[in-house]
């Protein structure tokens, strides 16, 4: 196995940002790029990107396996986007409506989504989300919306996963199912009788400090099965794992279509774009909901959308990460089974999750990825991470030089 | 007065656009950027920009007063702004955490605005004054936000102003006053008891369809005043109004400051950024709720927010601002007293709003604005309007042209 030639060497630059951004930013930094609840030893700071190496602010170097929390899906600073992007922005960005790019996009959506009859763009995971939330009540009249436990569906009052700031009436009409629990959906559906707008379902459960699991073809088709029954929208989250599973949407290949879905992160590279696609029975009641948002007709993103998506298409992108993707489970689950490690990697091996058993604090999580850091590889002990196209089988052959140091500290930690 | 050379010729690409876009997008367009609430002529698509002007996708110019709604503040296509944002992108935009841009940003809006002690960044302005509301929220552990009657805060559930898809809850801790009305604050106020988290207002009255108001000095100091007698939060909302008249947030010249301000629109020209600030009582409850957006810590928007400011200083911008509304104020002022037409301009002169008399269903105001774009100039017959720093004394000139035959043609109405 390759030795890898990335050794960390200080934080400097960083600890000086995070003293002067402690003084002008609440905590010094907010949201899920917070550090503050990582162990020490990650960056706060970066300075340079390109394909699947993150530099840090002190010039240390990193594979990354997070892609910028997910937008990241053809490597960092792809050409072919970037160039559509500023090409887009030499001719027209925000006007006073959108540029052609729009109708461009909205049709590219329609015509790779099977599900899609039109398409809506923002700018945050979150606007998607809300939205679709909305055009389901707009359409039922109702007002219920049942979602899973412990699933992260945005950042608003409404979901925000922590209570400060936010009113119990925020939630007021949300109820809660368990994923991939079919009693639990069926229990929850005929506990609000008539007034079920909405189901709204990640792709998978891809919630933090938690194993992934995939749905069940049967948890699927019963969340279609009870949305038809009830007259209420299947609403598929698809923010996270937006064109990584399928291109299609992530329950194409399960064959269960979803009245709405909400997209984000990696459907523009990394540049800000949101998208709601929704089938025709939802059309008229999309038109009725008022959301807007100073920037969502900026046409570059859209630009930079529509180059990230026939680039997919292109290369056979899902394919090239999931060939990536269980190259690197299968090496670790070798190397921790030589070690004795117990480690469970849970998910589309694309987006893998890597934690190990009996480690509720995510002690051995935490030595497991600072000691990688260490040699050059950025993973996260609790959130679930990314492959991207621009990750190369050297990239993985060097993760693993670093994952077997890594286990070796988690071995030596049991 | 100097005759104005550009003549309206066809929308016809607009035309089949607007056909295409109708099959893949829910009536064509969404929110505050659709053209289906303005008077026939208007274009929906446009494909430059440059400075103050902007070509619509047949290739019509216009000299534009609606700057995107806000957002582009030193005209179109900045060239400093916009090599600014590509210089950042080259380097890193969005990763696993923010680049240093992100401190230099915070620490000048802290450095450049009296009320703020620290920054956070995001992308809508709905964003930015939902963020505000939580922390109001946080830091009292109240609940009640007290709003204007009519104002525009965003266009979330709680507030977004059509109520297709939204519940009563979402808005259940809401209580109106009357803005510029000293007496309905104070009523709102004793209303809810110990229960008042805020006050959000606007930096001046700017409901569309209607008449704009300068907060009253005593308005502003009555607002200050609850809020520390309450021990609730004074939120400004300064989305729309921020940087165009006073660099400082929009009530320093009124010498009264907000505990926290929302911003957004004008800050990055054009580029998508939102910012919350505050002072040093409402920090700790800003650590405690849980924000974020995918794109939250691009790196490059910040560059071109940062580049923005640092323009805005340099050329004096407010006073060339004012200079030109005014300019164009009195010339409308003077060419409708000749013609015996009614109008009546309010607010800013650099946020012009202008309406005639007894046209309550925007009759004149439609002929006005529709002649206008007939003769190259961009206004809108209801919402506020935006000049840019762009804007010359001889677009003014020019814009005069076309607002004479504007006017003419409402003298002919009447």
């Amino acid at each position: 196995m390759q030795s890898n030639s990335f050794i960390r060497r200080n934080l400097l630059i960083d600890k000086s940002l995070r003293e002067r951004a402690e003084k002008v930013i609440p905590a010094g930094m907010w949201g899920h790029m917070s550090i503050a609840a990582l162990p020490e030893g990650y960056p706060q700071f970066f300075a340079q990107s390109k394909g699947s190496r993150l530099t840090d602010i002190d010039g240390n170097q990193y594979i990354d396996f997070m892609c910028g929390y997910g937008p990241i899906i053809l490597g960092h600073k792809d050409p072919d986007v970037d160039a559509a992007f500023i090409a887009q922005m030499r001719e027209i960005d925000l006007a006073n409506g959108p540029g052609e790019k729009l109708v461009d996009l909205a049709e590219l959506f329609v015509d790779i989504i099977p599900a899609a009859d039109w398409a809506m763009f923002s700018k945050n995971g979150t606007d998607a989300t809300t939205a679709c939330v909305m055009i389901a009540r707009s359409k039922t009249k109702k007002r219920k919306i049942a979602i899973a436990q412990g699933a992260y569906h945005g950042a608003s009052p409404w979901f925000t996963p922590r209570l400060a700031g936010t009113t119990p009436e925020d939630r007021s009409h949300l109820v809660y199912f368990n994923y991939n629990d079919v009693n639990s959906l069926e229990e929850v559906a005929s506990s609000v009788g008539d007034d079920l707008a909405g189901i709204l379902v990640s792709a998978f459960r891809h919630d933090t400090r938690a194993d992934q699991e995939l749905p069940s073809l049967a948890f699927a088709k019963a969340v279609r099965e009870v949305a038809n029954r009830t007259k209420s929208a299947l609403i598929l989250d698809d923010v996270r794992a937006g064109f990584r599973i399928n291109l299609g949407g992530s329950w194409e290949s399960l064959g269960i279509r979803p009245d709405l879905s909400a997209w984000s992160k990696a459907i523009g590279n990394g540049f800000p774009i949101a998208a709601v696609t929704g089938n025709d029975h939802f059309r008229e009641a999309a038109q009725k909901v008022f959301v807007t948002g100073s920037f969502w007709t900026g046409a570059a993103a859209m630009a930079a959308a529509e180059a990230t998506i026939q680039k997919l298409l292109r290369i056979d992108a899902i394919r090239h990460m999931e060939k990536l993707g269980n190259m690197l489970r299968e090496g670790i689950r070798e190397q921790a089974l030589q070690l004795g490690v117990k480690v469970r990697q849970t998910g589309p091996v694309q987006m893998p999750q890597i934690l190990f058993d009996e480690d509720p604090e995510f002690r051995l999580g935490n030595k497991f990825c600072t000691t990688a850091l260490m040699h050059g590889v950025y993973l996260h002990p609790w959130h679930n991470m990314f492959l991207s196209t621009a990750h190369t089988e050297s990239d993985i052959e060097m993760t693993l030089a670093a994952t077997q140091y890594g286990l070796e500290a988690v071995a030596a930690e049991q």
